[in-house]
């Protein structure tokens, strides 16, 4: 737990909130800013500042979390569609604010205000192969890395 | 294998597209629309429509390939934030458009022309307690179905 952490706080309950759904890695509540009617937040027991950083096995039982919360959200709020989101900020870009990694649930409704997420096409598309060639150059490192550590492990101790 | 759809062609290799990573359960490929440098979408191999009937494995194996996708933006392109969005709709509503499950994994850059996700509140600030009521009470029955199901499992045979 990280003492200054309004999500921690939340999870151990000295900060109140409307729990939805815990099970031994996660926590469920509503967001007290919903987008639309039922936005949930689901996130780690163990402090983790986001989806890089986050513990493998905490990170796979958010995510089962969410998919269960978005059945829930399209059986009892009949949602026609559900939207889950992630954000993660080095502080500097992009949408986090809580620095508690937390996947938001949001359901969607006929009429919401939840626009298309993005404008197709922004970047320039002629770009998408030198992005895809830095992205598997530094990839062949990051696999060989853990299969150095793989092997590592393997090794009788 | 949906044979009318374009991601199980792309996971086939029927259908060209720049991959970037694949496993035994995902394949991770660029977006062809990319909203930001570096887009991509994550699917599972095997055809599911959305997250709501997705295979649990699949969906883990989906959730760890994204959560490695954010890491290699980070490092091989100087994403200084991540999103990662999934979208789940009947048709009606929200914004999936190609019928196989797939988290997109967008990379965020000072001044990239993604806004705030929503503006906040949109929804009434009063439902959240009578949504949260609702979701408690639709989940009891999800839960004891749950049980019931693991119990007959443990049956012995």
């Amino acid at each position: 737990m990280a003492p200054e952490c309004t999500f921690c706080q939340i999870v151990s309950g000295e900060l109140p909130a409307e729990y939805v759904f815990e099970d031994d890695r996660t926590v469920a509540f509503m967001d007290i800013n919903p987008a639309t009617d039922g936005h949930m937040l689901v996130v780690p027991r163990a402090h983790a500042v986001d989806v890089l950083s986050v513990d493998e096995h905490d990170w796979t039982a958010v995510a089962l979390t969410a998919r269960r919360m978005a059945r829930w959200v399209t059986g009892a709020l009949g949602a026609g569609g559900v939207d889950l989101v992630q954000a993660n900020s080095d502080g500097t870009v992009g949408a986090q604010t809580v620095f508690h990694l937390h996947v938001h649930v949001l359901p969607r409704y006929r009429g919401d205000r939840l626009g298309p997420w993005w404008t197709q096409q922004t970047a320039d598309p002629h770009g998408i192969t030198r992005a895809a060639e830095r992205l598997i150059e530094y990839g062949r490192r990051d696999l060989a890395a853990d299969r150095a550590q793989l092997s590592l492990s393997e090794r009788p101790t």
